[in-house]
């Protein structure tokens, strides 16, 4: 039993009387009010979802340190290639940042319980992350903002083409005379830190080189300067290039080695990755692999409209990966034999 | 003119007539209701935090340009430090980004006629804000996250002695001996940039020098860029002092001095604002006066949950602003008679 049914009314009749719009009699108003109360009924985002009707709202959970969310654009841009999607839909984006990922499933748990979204974003894949089963057992929407690991999950929407871009960066440096390369990587238990060892991987073993590869656990600065310190201690060992998997890192790898006394490029290459805007101005300009963030979670939030049933005009082709060559990377040193 | 004055009823018979409860005639029902309507006031998240039914969210509205949200940490240290209480306490927050401030104060009526929020966040605050007179005759509780303009409006937090900090920033110029000092300060209409304009000049005044002030009209690296390019490009006339509204744009002002063949701090020293965590990493080390964005925004989520009425142990104080000194400043290079 509804307000309009008790009332004996139109919903529109019901909506107007609760958005205060004129065309209601006083009487007619004062039978959907009584109406109302009876039902304890309020207009509510919360009992609209009670009634089976939409929230219009997107809930987007992020479980990442402080540093994070700052040094590194992506949240940020996902954040804001979301919005410019949503809004414009009528939608809204429930946020909620959490420090670790200890709490994240009773995060999710709770907003479905509440009833305070339509459905879920994910973003930070994981090997083997738990927030797959949870959302399909609470029967919740959820879109990936990421690359899927062993086929999981379908719904997901990424850059195209990274293994590409990947390659491209890995074969700049080669062809560029550099032998010693290094990956600085994100934590081991992140998808994109997977894949893309991978493929880096690969395409060095086509040149007949093998890969140092770093697991920097934290994807933060004082790791960057860390590992940076301690690859480049060695003057006979040191690498010649450096790929790191964001550009926070490259850009802190720089100043690092600049630190200790190395040109940049001349001494050490750098490659980025996620093109922050910072790396454009700095000096040297960061040469990065760039995945467009804000188009991809654009375009994943227009697919995530259309799993909600909303009509879409035309969804947007994600964006495709590419290689951007700066001034971060040079010839490869001379060295003593 | 508010609802009851209008209706010529009081303050309570309002309240029922938008909470449903009886014990008034249908006539003074009518005539709240056409008040109401006159005044387009509407039984929005107050009226529901009146009969203490909460949709436990609260809007967060950000006017900013793509740059802004990425190169500047302060949109998710801001984020970061309302989640951290907010979410604790039940609450969400909805998070709303447009690319402009045109169709802002249509947003925050949008979401208040659909009773989307309890209450509103609101960030950069500007000259003659007109979110202010909009939310009260919405009857909506907001807290401004920065610094009240002519008093208004009364509820805000912010970092304590901002003031101070500037004027220690400024100090710190002269005392390593530089007189010629610029500002490359954020759009005109802000508050913060008016702000401290004032105080650098009014320390300045103090050693009887007076401030080239740089007027940047968006904030972004490439206005950074374009701006310290021109400010340095006559050697007899250019400041060996630059401060920068962000360190977004300190960090870009000093890349472009080095591209330009200058050293810093030797040639030129700089200072920048918001202490972003690549500053403490890059070459030179950036010296910046720090708020501490994440901590105000705390103490903004407590101080507003305690005007929802959310039991609250205890408010935390807004953080002190500071001048944080590390590499980029030094002393003023002699100059040619």
């Amino acid at each position: 039993m509804d307000v309009a049914a008790l009332a004996g009314v139109s919903k529109s009749a019901v909506s107007k009387v609760f958005n205060n719009r004129d065309g209601i009699s006083p009487a007619t108003r004062e039978r959907i009010l009584n109406a109302a109360e009876k039902l304890g009924w309020s207009p509510s985002a919360h009992a609209m979802a009670l009634r089976g009707e939409r929230t219009r709202t997107v809930g987007l959970v992020i479980a990442r340190g402080p540093d994070l969310l700052t040094a590194d654009p992506f949240f940020a841009e996902t954040v804001a290639g979301l919005e410019q999607e949503l809004g414009p839909a009528g939608y809204g984006l429930r946020l909620h940042l959490i420090a670790d990922d200890q709490t994240e499933l009773a995060v999710y748990e709770q907003l479905v319980r509440e009833r305070r979204v339509d459905a879920f974003l994910l973003t930070d894949h994981r090997v083997g992350d738990a927030r797959h089963a949870l959302l399909r057992r609470l029967g919740v929407p959820a879109l990936l903002i990421g690359r899927p690991w062993r086929g999981e999950p379908t719904a997901c929407v990424h850059a195209l083409e990274l293994e590409e871009a990947m390659g491209a960066a890995v074969t700049h440096l080669t062809e560029l005379g550099h032998r010693r390369i290094a990956y600085v990587a994100g934590p081991e238990d992140r998808v994109h830190s997977r894949l893309r060892r991978l493929q880096i991987e690969r395409t060095l073993a086509d040149h007949d080189l093998r890969l140092r590869t770093v697991f920097d656990t934290e994807l933060s600065g004082e790791g960057a300067a860390r590992v940076t310190a301690e690859l480049m201690a060695d003057p006979e060992r040191r690498p010649t290039a450096i790929l790191f998997a964001n550009d926070a890192m490259a850009l802190t790898g720089i100043a690092t080695a600049q630190r200790m006394g190395l040109r940049v490029p001349e001494d050490l290459s750098v490659v980025g990755h996620d093109d922050h805007p910072l790396g454009q101005w700095l000096h040297p300009r960061l040469t990065t692999v760039t995945q467009d963030a804000r188009q991809v979670s654009r375009a994943a939030a227009v697919r995530l409209l259309r799993l909600l049933g909303e009509p879409v005009e035309n969804e947007p082709e994600p964006p495709t990966a590419r290689l951007v060559v700066r001034e971060s990377t040079g010839p490869a040193p001379e060295r003593p034999a």
